[in-house]
């Protein structure tokens, strides 16, 4: 995809950089360096990195059920039980960090379009983007790793443990955490395919 | 750090290029473009991170133990029972993750090693190890969070669920387990830190 992209970019801007007055040159120069089909799907992916952690976090927060359950011990008395995200810490961490990930989104593309509009800064954004996605990368893998750990104990237990599944009585609440799951790895693969955008254009750079 | 090692290789590399003969002059620009040290402390950092997945999946590895508990139902009567990594799925992800960072790490240090030998392919081998570095910071992040999560569990318990925790009869696989994730949580900050000093190498061509 990267190299029809550049393909695509290069017979469009050299020549309008020709074209135009000498006072706009500067402008024209850095827009040339700094393709723009590249920042707007790099805003774009942004848009979306946000959309799926917003989703993420709605469809966590929103997982809580309550089941009429027989009370371990005296299984002839039964009791109303509630199964939340924040009873457990691995997804209280997941809450916490796709978050965190929303709002940096929403930071981030408001950069992007500012580098959009006005491009003479891009080096240096994108230089930050590249640097902020691998940390946040990182956060939404090992929230997403730790939701799903804890995730597939409730779906299929652990004899060996002890640690019965409860999936089979709270179903709500495990297709909830299931969809919150794959929308965060979604994010996930998102951060590092803009991570990787970054860099590349980053590379593009030197040899232009 | 990064800004202090520019100003210290300036000063070195520079004079050097203009005292080099002119057929040397070739690589010697290219050694100067890539700053010496900083390829040196990449090739610390992978062998570092080599490391640290290594011992992470020994000692994972080697966490077994074997332990005389009553048998749930039957107090009175006590069996030997093992507690391995390969009974939690989570910590199989793990250790397959650890050593697969571990195999990338080895081909990345020779590689880091070839292009301190000789610099002429830098740029393309640093996009590469950029790319390649953010997906196995997510690898290796996905790793720790889901070992991390199933830790936890077997360390605290969840008294919602009823997962009862495991870490005061298996307290040496419960360590071993520790110092493991510990570990891998060590080489996939280095891991980010290698991503961030190849994106900005690629960002000091540009200026120089």
């Amino acid at each position: 995809m990267a190299s029809t992209d550049k393909t695509a970019v290069d017979p469009e801007t050299e020549p309008k950089s020709d074209a135009a007055p000498p006072d706009a040159e500067a402008a024209v120069a850095a827009t040339a360096k700094f393709p723009f089909d590249c920042s707007v799907v790099d805003v774009a992916l942004r848009i979306l990195v946000f959309a799926a952690t917003l989703s993420s976090v709605v469809v966590m927060v929103t997982s809580d059920q309550t089941e009429v359950v027989p009370v371990p011990g005296s299984p002839q008395v039964s009791l109303p039980l509630q199964a939340k995200f924040n009873q457990s810490p691995a997804l209280i961490y997941f809450v916490a960090a796709l978050s965190v990930t929303g709002f940096y989104s929403i930071i981030t593309t408001l950069a992007s379009l500012a580098v959009l509009l006005k491009p003479v800064y891009s080096k240096s954004f994108l230089l930050v983007f590249a640097f902020l996605d691998v940390v946040f990368v990182g956060i939404v893998a090992s929230a997403t790793g730790a939701a799903g750990g804890v995730f597939y104990i409730g779906l299929k237990g652990n004899n060996h443990a002890g640690w019965t599944k409860i999936c089979n009585v709270y179903d709500k609440f495990c297709r909830y955490n299931a969809s919150s799951l794959a929308l965060a790895l979604f994010a996930a693969i998102l951060l590092v395919l803009l991570s990787m955008m970054s860099t590349f254009t980053l590379y593009k750079k030197i040899r232009d």
